[in-house]
């Protein structure tokens, strides 16, 4: 089972005060790159993989989407995302579940989804071939994880160096696995995988990459938030579409 | 057109040491892994994009293609290229391009294969879109290139922590563009392309990637070679696999 750091309760709250928890989808600095990978969310069945708090599907919901499932292991989330969508709309459906170990049924699904969740996942290829199976021919996978040059090093920092700059020495990048950090509370487990390993295994499970990207923020966003710009040097996410 | 830095002399006689020039295709670390991606070359025909010393096109000329094209910006190692095959066969033709301006003919090539040049090219997606026009429908392109992490720094160096293990201090991966760098002479031009731009540039132009993978050397070559064990924490080359 996957590590579920996010019912613990320092984490939780922590991880409650972050922009991307107070603001929804426009906190998240990536998220009008990830929007721009979706294709028309009118009349699709959709799965939401680490839904959180629920403000994708509720954004997709508001976009016509015909049903949209989300899925979470953390019964916190949960709990807020159904408090929060009470009012909203029948169209959505919040489940726990643990990505380990999916099981969605087949041919279900016109586009599944996920933000900044498979890096916790281990059995990786396990979680493709469940949505190669539960996505529609011609469906699409449109997710984001943390980019391995961020997951990488032993000691992940920024580093300044004699003209003010940042570099972010990398180390054990070829090096797959396990990585525990702390970042909102301590211990956190992800796994670190390459960009190579990622891409084979969509490509192994029958999926066809339509786009990798890896996230820096534009010029407009470093203007209006300054503390971006160190983004640029090295980038923190991935995000990649795929058809089934 | 590209930097012909090959053609100077003192950079043409410090890369006549590497052991990838005196030693061939065995001298490359990262050779077996790009080999595991090329299909059987009985009977293809081949071009092979910056030949250097012509290496590789003996090589496919042994395992029975039907026709190598090698061509090269360096006039230097096209000439010894050309000794080196003078008594081997006819199958292969050597001949000068520049790949900013490659102007191959329609559907003539069953396989196009790339060691280390592409990152010398400004004009990628032109050399894609003709490499797409000139490999039939179901060929090959199959090339390797620095990677992204190697080329971005703008002080590439490795860095000694207090434990010994090194880092490879990482910034201005997003920045795109040319990077000037002293490898074997000074002021050698490379362009550094995010791998996200790569790959979207190969889906664009129509190819669908079939592999992907950021090279580091196995156990049993750093067991025989232990100063190759670096390479481990950060990737130097990045090897790439698409299907026409």
């Amino acid at each position: 089972m996957t590590q579920n750091i996010y019912d613990e309760t320092a984490f939780f709250e922590n991880y409650s005060q972050l922009g991307r928890s107070v603001e929804g989808l426009a906190g998240a600095p990536e998220w009008p790159a990830l929007r721009a990978l979706l294709p028309d969310l009118g009349g699709l069945r959709i799965v939401d993989l680490g839904c959180g708090f629920g403000w994708f599907c509720r954004w997709a919901c508001d976009q016509g989407a015909a049903r949209v499932l989300g899925l979470d292991i953390s019964q916190k989330m949960l709990a807020r995302a159904a408090t929060a969508t009470a009012t909203a709309t029948a169209t959505i459906t919040y489940a726990r579940a643990d990505m380990e170990q999916l099981n969605l049924p087949c041919a279900s699904f016109d586009l599944a989804y996920s933000s900044l969740a498979f890096h916790y996942v281990e059995d990786l290829i396990g979680l493709l071939n469940n949505l190669h199976e539960a996505i529609l021919p011609g469906g699409r996978l449109v997710f984001s994880i943390e980019h391995p040059i961020y997951t990488a090093p032993r000691n992940p920092r920024w580093q300044v160096e004699s003209d003010g700059r940042r570099t972010w020495p990398l180390d054990s990048y070829l090096k797959e696995g396990r990585r525990t950090t702390d970042w909102l509370a301590k211990g956190v487990v992800k796994q670190h995988r390459t960009i190579g390993t990622t891409l084979n295994m969509l490509i192994h499970t029958g999926f066809t990459i339509t786009h990798v990207e890896e996230w820096g923020p534009t010029a407009q966003q470093v203007a209006a938030k300054p503390r971006l710009a160190e983004e640029r040097e090295r980038p923190m996410f991935m995000l990649i579409a795929a058809q089934r």
